[in-house]
Formats: structure tokens, sequence, C-alpha cells
């Protein structure tokens, strides 16, 4: 079966100055953005915010009309946070069914290869603008599997996730292309000259596992599938059995353009489960797979790096977020950026901030000097700001995600000095949502064991240190044993800046520099931020740099005299 | 402690020109080489020879001068396969010493990652400057330890060695400054932009663990050494107890030119083990180790793929390498080239061909229809005219390295039809060598428990198929169960040619198409042909690709509002 030419050539067409402009952007590192991130009408057209909720609507309440090799029955595992009834049943894959989804995702391997990145790449892309024109369906599918608000669920599960998307089929064609598929090879000698015609290919490892997870079912799950995908690898797509509409849409994304193209729709495959199925374990370790990307608990992901050796594994696992109080010149700024930071989407997030180390004896400040309390203090008069009003509130919390964020929350409470307590917030419009306000606790250095692991969710620690350099000795030790997506500083001297950012190159932990205006530690921007370095235990990858795709696809070479 | 600005300045000056070079030749891929393959007094100096063969002797019967932290006692592990004393003992490393070894490989490593790309690959350059100024020397080494003929070991342990070192040290440049040392992002909104100046750091990942054969001790180690080192790791050097000078080597002149720069010495370390201590085991699985790159047995690479999670792990092991034979339009040429792709080094090659397919009703050729036995009994004579002279034979066959060698030879004799006999040839200035010419033997298709494993050595096969179809069938197969590091095919039909390269690309294997001439599939030259794709069970990695490097350091970043 041969692909259909006129199609993938018109998205070659199509998509071509895009991926120009992405191939750019991932060479400078500056700011581009693909996908319009504010969902305005002015914006998006005056319609589209209705039609995206009536198209979310629509799919409530009735079976999961994709088909997945080696399914059967069905499985209804998903509960919105905010209370929606969603009552989606998808095919339900089990062990039994994976030697047909494995066969099954192979099926198509040599054409979709033999297409050529060229072809591979507009293929996504066209993947992107489809699921670009469904971006409010999207959101609303990502705010009621991950309990974010809408307008975070638009933004980061929408065309944030949407530029991160791109940014990993830019580097995955420009790894593909940085050899010429051809060259001549020609070595005098002494007699003739010995001419060799070589071609390079770039060839897929194999079948890739996506492994989702509830809080960002798209902007996690993105980068590793279409790198996957565009290298030439089949995608077997696991979502979290809490958050599988954002990326069943995904999938059925990739199978309808796929499928237009001439290709088969089974390179893409929705592998639903039953929660405690433990399924991405069962498909990690077969032969078959050789890319896995996972983001999720950091004990299933040391057990893949750890058994799914045949495979390049890469994983997003938890991890200790840093901020380092040494002195500011914008007290106020630093307080509300931080309060913002650490109520986001209820600091259910791999990058919000954790542990804020501040002297003992206090902060040189603007505003004069500060002690531990009033730091504490300014920080909660910075959320009550925020938050005090519920109606605002809900749209920067969104709801709590699972029972066990509420668990571990009110776990916490003994541990340390209440410095801002955690309220419960009334959800105007959803009055199952469970709302809660960040919870700050006073904490001494010397409480290593509460603050050297993470506490996923709305809990944080303000912890007197004897001074900066033992805030940043910290920050180093609890990066390297419990692994850190981020880390910021507040400093004004230049000699801490330079200690905050060498303790970051030991940590190897990206950092923030004193941050009080409109960028939070907490967001990377798609194209411009590495997310994550790999280089300490929170994660094995970054989204998203040459070595995130590198391994994804292999060349083959052939050679013969000319 | 600062390295030595002006040192290190005088190498960035001195090998600036080479690294362009050497960056344009690996997005080229077209012939490349920046050190002579000619052991010629015209190219390399009237006393070179002479001179390099005095500076090895000199070496001989005496303690070798280098030191390695943690080691106690030595070891005397080497002996040549051409029957001369070494007598170098070596200072002895094992499990005890880890602690003190590993301590002291990461004491200079910050000092190392803050001089940044352009220092360190200058650095490194300089190495690959004062090991060409020992090539000789060098080439005496590894002929001594691996039993290669000089010229061989002159090009392959040496020139060649070298280029494919450069190789390793281009590709980890260019991709640690893929990306620019720090960019401005400014992203437009509707009042004032917000400004983030960031800059980005290449980290490396911890200490580098290589593991060297004993067939070849630099070629196969310097691409993961330099590598790892250029990124900034520091390299722990664990040579094959019988090929330790060739390594040892080239832990000093890493060790002299990082202390002439000022930098730590011990960021190179030999580590040097009595045979069956298993240090590398040891090595391997120790945390603070993160790159393993491997050279050896499939036992052996397996276990580490699997064990040294902790750690990126490249290996080479063995593997079939195959030759479909189909049709020709040279047959002498033909029988020529892979007459002398089995005899060179007597087939102790990762690359050397062990099965040749041809279909059992014979095959067309330029001479008129030849049959399976023809095909034997041309490339008999082919054998026969490159070996029948002693003195001639030696410098192609050089010595059998191992009693495991010779022992397999003897073990394969009763599997086949014998169509060319191996037979022992005197070497006529070194009596004790060992030197066997190969052996050839008939099996038909279904023989795949003889000819489906790797038997390395002079041992190939000449195997019957009903087809050519039924070859590149068996070719497929027997590479993704065995592996394989090359293939080749012979055929004048366009058709034959493209079933063999899609055969090549399902197989993961490089294919050399139609090689009748001074270019042999067991040979790959540097800057243009991949060494194994990484995409069979032969080897997880390729010399030199961008994944071969890419995930030898990572990216940290920092950002601030400007």
């Amino acid at each position: 079966m041969a692909h259909d030419h006129d199609v993938t050539g018109g998205f070659v067409q199509r998509h071509r100055e895009t991926l120009e402009r992405a191939l750019a952007a991932i060479h400078q590192r500056n700011h581009w953005s693909a996908y319009p991130e504010s969902p305005s009408p002015r914006v998006y057209g005056e319609s589209a915010a209705a039609d995206g909720e009536a198209a979310f609507r629509a799919r409530l309440g009735a079976p999961w009309p994709g088909q997945t090799p080696g399914a059967s029955g069905s499985v209804l595992s998903e509960r919105s946070p905010y209370g929606l009834e969603l009552g989606i049943s998808y095919p339900r894959l089990s062990a039994i069914g994976l030697d047909e989804l494995l066969e099954a995702a192979q099926r198509g391997m040599r054409e979709w290869r033999d297409a050529g990145p060229q072809v591979r790449v507009a293929v996504c892309q066209e993947v992107l603008a489809r699921l670009h024109a469904r971006v409010f369906e999207l959101a609303h599918a990502v705010q009621h599997t991950s309990g974010q608000a809408f307008v975070m669920a638009f933004q980061a599960g929408g065309a944030h996730a949407l530029d991160r998307a791109l940014e990993a089929l830019a580097y995955g064609f420009d790894e593909m292309t940085r050899h010429p598929a051809t060259a001549v090879w020609e070595k005098p000698g002494r007699g003739e000259p010995l001419r060799m015609a070589k071609t390079f290919t770039p060839v897929p490892r194999g079948v890739a596992l996506v492994v989702g997870c509830n809080t960002f079912p798209t902007w996690n799950s993105w980068p590793g599938l279409f790198a996957s995908l565009v290298c030439g690898n089949p995608v077997v797509v696991k979502p979290h059995p809490r958050a599988v509409l954002p990326l069943a849409m995904t999938v059925e994304a990739c199978r309808e353009v796929l499928a237009e193209a001439g290709f088969d729709a089974d390179l893409v495959t929705l592998a639903a489960e039953a929660d405690g199925d433990r399924l991405a374990a069962d498909l990690a370790v077969r032969p078959e797979v050789r890319l896995v990307d996972f983001t999720g608990s950091s004990a299933f992901g040391t057990w893949l790096e750890q058994h799914a050796t045949q495979a390049v594994v890469s994983t997003e696992k938890s991890g200790v977020n840093t901020v380092v109080i040494d002195s500011t010149s914008d007290f106020a700024g630093m307080c509300s950026n931080l309060a913002f930071s650490l109520a986001l989407y209820t600091g259910q997030m791999c990058t919000a901030p954790q542990n804020l180390y501040v002297p003992e004896t206090g902060i040189q400040t603007d505003e004069g000097h500060k002690s531990f309390d009033d730091v504490a203090a300014g920080i909660g008069t910075a959320l009550h700001g925020l938050l005090g009003e519920d109606k605002r509130a809900v749209e920067v919390l969104g709801a709590v995600v699972s029972d066990d964020v509420l668990a571990r929350l009110e776990a916490a409470l003994p541990r340390g000095r209440v410095l801002v307590d955690s309220t419960a917030v009334a959800h105007p419009v959803w009055p199952q949502a469970r709302v809660r306000t960040p919870l700050l606790l006073g904490l001494s250095i010397g409480d290593v064991e509460v603050y050297g692991q993470e506490c996923f969710g709305p809990v944080s620690y303000l912890i007197a240190t004897p001074s900066t350099a033992d805030s940043l000795a910290a920050f180093v030790r609890t990066s390297l044993t419990a692994g850190a997506m981020t880390a910021a500083v507040h400093a004004t001297s230049a000699e801490v800046l330079a200690d905050a950012r060498a303790a970051a190159l030991d940590a190897g932990v990206a950092l923030s520099e004193n941050l009080t205006g409109g960028v939070f530690v907490n967001q990377s921007a798609a194209f411009s931020d590495f997310h994550g370095t790999g280089g300490n235990p929170a994660a094995t990858a970054s989204y998203t740099d040459a070595a995130f795709v590198a391994s994804r696809f292999r060349i083959v070479q052939s050679r013969r005299p000319v």
C-alpha cells in the first residue's frame, strides 16, 4: 500500500512555513509561538468557545467511537474533579490483547518509514492543526480530567502543549535531516581515486509507548508522542485512567490524518485500561517496545528505567522545587509572584515550588529589613489578595485532582508551624469541586525528613536557614537526592546570584532569578525554556532538546562504488 | 584552582582550523581525514618509524610510570600474540579502591565543566595531537596486544582511530554548541513586553566508564572516551587485561595535557585489572558512573544494558555479518574483494563477513554461469593468491589473538563441508605467532544452528539457498536475532539491489553493494561511514552520530528579567 502523495504533498505545502519558523526557533531559543494562547473571541472567532463546549458535551455519556486492536470490553474510569458526569467508555485493553495490538501497531511501520522525514513531519503537523481546530473542546477535556481551570486548560493543555509538540517535531525533523540523504565519498590515491556513493536513511527503533499522567495529559505526553511518531515509530498511547479523553482525542486526530494520507491508522493506538491494571508495566517490557515516555510517580518511573532495558526510557517523576530567598529590590512583587506560583492549579504541578528557604535573620528588601515572619506574612497577604474572592480564586486554583492530594494536605498540617493556612473555597459554578488554597508551613533547616521529599499538591514550606549559603547547599542536596524540575532565587547581589547559578549547575536544575512580574517559575516556554534537564532524579529527559529525539531513530547507510 | 588560560588559548588557536574542517565533514559525510594513514617516511619523516619502535621497546619490561588513585599492587596481564615479551606491569585497581578512584575522578569535574566546550575540545584535540606524534609507538603497542599486522595497527589502531576520535569530538562540540549560550526572550503583550535573558550551559552527566576490548583497543574505545571527555565528564578507562598498553598510553597523553592546562589529571584514569576480576561490572553499577561505553561479548554487554540502568550504556557486541551473492559483473573482483575481507586480521573483526549466501543453482557472472562450487573455488583461488606467500600473508592475517579463537576454529571444522581449508602460516619474523588462513565451510539454508550465531575468527560459511529472496530473508532474520555490524550484496539487477537495500533497512544494518575494488565491507571510514547502527542486537550505538553524543551532557538554563 502506498500513501497518497497528493494528500501528503498538500500537507507539506501547507505546513512548510511553520516548520521553517519552528526550526529557526529551536536554533535561537528566543520567543516564538505558533498557537495563540488567548481564548479570546477576537483571536479564535465569536463561536469558537460555544462550538468547542458543544463538541465536548456531545462526547459525554457515550461509548468512545474509536477502536483499538486487541481491546475487549470497555472501561469507564474518568471522574471530573469538577463533578461533571463524563460517562465516556473506552475500549479496554488488557494483557491478553497485547499481541494483537503490537502486531497491528507495526503493520504500517515500513510504509511510514519509507515516506521519509518530510512527509512524516507534515502529517504530524496536520494532526496538530486538527487538534488546534478543536482546542476549545480539548480545553474542556483537559479541565474535566485534570481539574485545571478553563483558561489554564486552554493554555497549558491546548496552545502551549501544541507548541511543545511542534517543538518536538522540529527537533525530530532537524535531527533526521542534519546529515545529507546522500553523499559521494572520494578518496584520493596514487591511481584512480576510490569513489563511493552513499545513502543515509533514518529508520525507526520500533514501537513507542507513551504513558500519560492525570494532571497534564497533553502537555506532558505530546512531546514524546510526536517525537517518536515523526521519527517513524508507531505509538501506543496509554493514558492515565482518570485522564483518557484528551489523549483519546489526540489518538483520534492522529488516526484520522494517517488514514486520510493513506497510512495505516494503527500507527497510533489508544490503550485504555482500568485503574490498577498495570498495563503500562506489561507493555513497557515487551520486546517490540523500543521507546517509552512516562510522566508519573518516582516509584513506577524508576521501575521502568530498571526493567524496560530493551527500550530508551524517558521519565518525568517527582521532585522538590526550591526557592532561595536572600534579598529583593521588590518585596511586594516577589511575594505576589511567589503567591501565584504556589496557588496556580493548587500546586499540582511538577514545576511548583515547595521549599522556600529564608535566612533566620531575615532579608534586606526595598521595604527595609524583613524578618522570617515578615516574609511569611508578605506571602500570606499576597495569597489573600490573589485568592480572597472565590470567583477569581477558582480561576487560579482549579480543582483538587484526587483524594490523594487532599490526604497529603491533611497529613502535612501537623508537620510544621502553620504560617498560612489552607482554606476551602466554594466553586461558584461547580459545587462538587474541591478547591483549596495553599498551605505554607514554617520549618527549620533540620526538618529535612519533611522538606526533603515531594508533597505533591498545595503544600509548601518556608524554611529558616542559618544563611543563604546554607540555603543553596540544601537546594543542591535535595535536588540531587529527591530531584527537582525548577528552582528560583531572589537576591540583589551579583555574588549571590553567581553562587545560585553555580549551585543550579551542580544540582542540574533550571534556575529563575528575581521573578517579580508576569513570568513564573512553574511555567516554561516552548522553543525557549528547556523543561527539566535530565540531570537530577526528577527526570531523565528535557522537553525538548536533541538528546530527547536523537535516539528515537537510527541511521542505516548503503554505499556503492561509482 | 583555575586552569591556565594561556595554555588553553594556545590549544584553541592551534586546533581551530582542524575543528572547523571536522565540523564541516560531519555535516557532509563525504571524504575527509586529518591523520595520514600511510606510515611512509615520505609522510612521517625518515626517523619516525625507528624512533617509534625505540620508544615502544623502552616501555617493555618495566612498571608503567603512571599512577591511578585507589590502585594497590600491580598487574602484568599482557601477552603479545607475536610472542614478544612485554613485561609491563600496571597499577592494579580492584573493588576496594573504587571509592578513592571515583572521588578522585570527580575532583576536577567542576573546573572542567566551567571551562566550556571550546576549551574542552581544544584540550582533547591537543591530546590527539600528542597521540599522533607517537603514532608509530602506538602502532607497535596495538600490534603486540591485538595481533594486528603492523600496517593495520598503524592505520586501524593509529590514524583511523585518531580520525574516529576527532569525529567524536566534533559531534560532541557541535551538539553542545547547537544552541546559543545566551538568548533574549521577549514576549509581546498588551503593555510592556515580558523580557527575559537566558543562559544555557552544557553540564556533564557524571563519571564515564570506557571498557576496552582486546582486538581494537584504541579504535573502539576512543570515540566513547573522547565524546564523554569533551562533554565534561571524567573518564575511567578499563582496558582489556590483554590490551592495556595502547590505552595506558592514551590515558598518559590525556593526563599530560590536562595537567599542562591546569586541570586535574585524574579526570582521566587507567583502571587496570587482573584477568577475571570483573572490575568493569563493579564499576558500571556505581551511582557515580553515568556513562558506559563497552566493546566485547554479547553476554557482558547485555548484562551491562540490564544492570547499569543508572547510566547511559553504549555497547558493541557480537554479530553475524552477511554477504548476499546474487550475480556479478566482475567475478574475479568480487572473489578477490571477499577473500581480502575474510583474511584481513584473520577475521577477528566485528565487521568481518561470516555468512555468504549463494543460490544453490549458482549465479550469473561476467565469466558466465558459476555454480555454488564454482563460487567457492573462486574465493579459494583468490585466498590462495592473496595468502600463498607467507611473508605477504602475515601482513594481511596478523596473528591469532587468543586461544579462544583457535578453539573456535577447531570446533567449527566438522560443522560443514570444507570448501577452503584453514592452514597454518609460519611467521618469518615472529616464530611464536600463530597465523591461520580463513576456513570456508559449505552449509545449506537449514543449518541455521551453525550460521545463526557468531563464530568470531577465521571461520565463514558459504550457504546454499533456494533463491536470493531466501538469502535476503535469512539476512534479515539473523541480523535481528544475532545482530550484525555489516552486510554486503553482489547483484547486477537494480531490482535485487533495491530489495537488498530494503532488507538492510528492515535489518538495521549498513549495506555495501558490489565491492570489487579497494573498498572492503569490514572497513568504515570516519566522517563518512556510520559504524554500526544501534538498530539491531550487535550494538546500541553508532560511531559517530548525534545520538552517540547527545546524552553525554545536559543543558541547564538560568533566566532573569531584563
